[in-house]
């Protein structure tokens, strides 16, 4: 472990704004190879269909099958994944998928309206998505808990249909993953990833249904088949490294801070985790935690590797310079492990989601406490949200003039139109008053 | 006008679906040039900051200023362009400004809490951005209904600082437009435009303050600038070209619906409109009044090119086909020229607006209605919403966990972890289990 170390910063010096942006530095590879591939996938998907879809799956996935029907899993294959996991395994599955539909039921959003004296209606006329794809990433970094949080807020949105994806490389399919696609009530699943996946949820195959927006996280391929379908259909964010920055007064148990660090650090060599505190003698303490306790880890070399790269531990003045600190971050999960969570919450404006108090691991955030875990990465948090029902909602606005409200409204408009050189506009809105005055 | 022609289509046809698939097709030019030239401003910009700023504007705007402070237009600027507005354009901005501000008020969400029965407490922290960009087109394509529209609902959702650029070539500025600002409430206005603007307000330089989000339209240059800068800041749909249906059950004047279509065309030559109607004598009678009409447009050419190569009279069997049509189109602005609006309201899916009944011109709505004229274009309102206050909050979850709340969720958590392999998610999770059973 000699050859550990974390950076450490302190607020008050005169380079840590300098510092904390090389710490936080994180510039997406635009790799104009990759981009041209995948370019290619998506031209080739919308030309042959289910002919390049089962080509690109057998080339990539080393999956074979000898027609586009062959790829997809039915609800029954679904069901017996269900039924055959352990009984621990199903009964965590079903509490924390029944916590996230609680929650996500809170962020429905309703259609309104008004009326005027005049007898005009205003209004906001809300509905779902009609078809939304979930890509699910296959192999080791294939979580059943995404696949809830990804399809679970477009059940509750009202979707009429939910399409699932995934590659089942060399025809392994994932148990798990099933099971919870069976418990999230996905209606269609199809074997098969990468940009070829994207594109034919974006398009459409003889076989798969093109959808109206892509979600879920995947590789760099999927990534940038996201960005490149952007427009044909909806996409939720490109996600980066996971993040968390976790706030601490000084009276939360070392160990425990470490171990919250270290749930972020052990995603990959690239996630983020950054401590701040008023109270030098607690960072040192949660350094030496974080010394004790690493070589115990399962995944420790990812760990260190994280944290010696990314990881920091701050000295701020007071809670205020932190929650400044966390201001300028906008972390994906800020945890708040001090006496008085409310007050320190109300002066945080960027943050993904607030883990409140000594005893909100971020952990029970990721699986069950019931908000989603797809949140805003790499500071985005200071203009986007958590993924949420509301990503597979929609509005369109109502306007309804009564005569005599199209008649005052015309004047107003002809006068601006002419201002704005649109006669068109401007007769227009002239046929609907009622009489020149 | 012996050369106009209008494509005619029926949807009982066995082409149809072709045929339509062809009248909407719009493929976005993608430049590599462009897209080139444009990361090269961004890198000079976050390079040499004001510098590059100065010169860029001195090149591409003919507007020459002795270093960057020359830029600002002070409040002071914008209240004399106020001022010396004529009072019947004061009034109607002012009214159209304030029925803009009622809707708005309306969109605006609310933070939201509930307590479990052991203590627990979730929710949802909205928060209003930091501040915002509004990018406002200079010469003849500057709208001051577009700076009430795209400024105005951030002023609701209450960011504190919103920073106007508009590039003024030549050094002449638009009293119109800054008009509009001033009434707006706009914090601080730049004369910069184009990509150097957009990458300005992404990446901030000496002098021009780096905002958050960065809303309002722009030609190719500003649009793929946009598109280039999304995760550095956030942004607002990049606009295809503008587009009206219009579904007529043949009870209104002809006059009335062509001139509705004109209004939509007169905006650039790749302007869509289209009207659906089960009543084919009805089709005729329009055809006839946008010939004879045509020629009495001061926009006359524009109009025809419009009509002309992007244009279709659809007919249908029935109000219900006309509704299957529109959720196909997903249009822009969605006119409901029929006797019961709001039947047929009530199965449509997709629209950026909906106009209801034959007094609702769109064009009433593009002014002065109340709710946003910034729409989802070319289909894309199956997935997205008009520009609204929400565009300028975000959402924080909020978890906090009692000691109970933690110790039952931490059990479930740490089966789901271990379950993914995730082990020190796991352990930390269970410090917070009271104790092992």
């Amino acid at each position: 472990m000699s050859d550990f170390s974390i950076t450490r910063l302190e607020a008050g010096s005169a380079d840590f704004a300098q510092d904390l942006d090389a710490v936080l530095a994180w510039d997406e590879a635009e790799d104009a190879a990759i981009h041209g591939r995948v370019m290619d996938i998506i031209q080739r998907i919308r030309k042959e269909g289910d002919a390049a879809l089962v080509e690109l799956t057998r080339l990539y996935d080393r999956f074979e099958v000898a027609n586009a029907s062959g790829l997809e899993l039915s609800r029954e294959e679904l069901k017996r994944a269900w039924n055959s996991l352990p009984s621990d395994s199903a009964d965590a599955l079903m509490k924390a998928g029944e916590r996230i539909r609680l929650y996500a039921e809170r962020q429905k959003m309703e259609s309104w309206r008004y009326s005027e004296t005049d007898g005009t209606v205003l209004g906001q006329q809300v509905t779902p998505l009609d078809k939304v794809g979930v890509y699910v990433p296959g192999g080791k970094a294939a979580y059943p808990s995404s696949v809830l949080m990804n399809a679970m807020p477009a059940k509750v949105a009202g979707v009429p249909e939910i399409v699932m994806v995934v590659p089942t490389p060399g025809g392994e399919t994932n148990p798990l993953v099933l099971a919870a696609a069976y418990l999230a009530g996905i209606d269609r699943v199809f074997r098969i990833g990468g940009a070829q996946a994207v594109a034919a949820l974006a398009y459409g195959t003889e076989t798969v249904p093109r959808v109206d927006k892509i979600v879920g996280p995947g590789n760099i391929y999927v990534a940038t088949a996201k960005k490149l379908v952007f427009g044909q259909v909806g996409i939720d964010m490109v996600a980066g490294p996971s993040e968390i920055l976790v706030i601490s007064d000084g009276g939360t148990d070392p160990d425990w801070i470490a171990m919250d660090l270290f749930s972020q650090a052990e995603h990959d060599e690239d996630a983020q985790a950054i401590l701040v505190s008023p109270d030098r003698a607690h960072l040192d303490a949660v350094e030496s935690s974080i010394r004790r306790l690493l070589p115990t880890m399962e995944r420790a070399e990812v760990i260190r590797a994280s944290l010696s790269r990314r990881g920091a531990l701050i000295q701020v003045r007071d809670l205020e310079e932190a929650a400044q600190v966390a201001n300028r971050i906008a972390p994906e999960h800020l945890e708040l492990s001090v006496e008085d969570p409310e007050s320190l919450a109300g002066r945080i404006r960027n943050a993904g989601a607030v883990f409140m108090g000594r005893y909100t691991a971020e952990a029970l955030g990721d699986y069950c406490a019931g908000p989603n875990h797809v949140l805003p990465t790499s500071g985005t948090a200071r203009f986007s949200s958590p993924l949420g029902v509301y990503d597979f909602q929609k509005r369109s606005s109502l306007i309804f003039c009564s005569p005599q409200g199209a008649d005052q409204l015309a004047r107003t408009a002809s006068v601006l139109a002419r201002g704005e050189g649109l006669t068109a506009h401007a007769r227009s809105a002239e046929y609907r008053i009622a009489e020149r005055t």
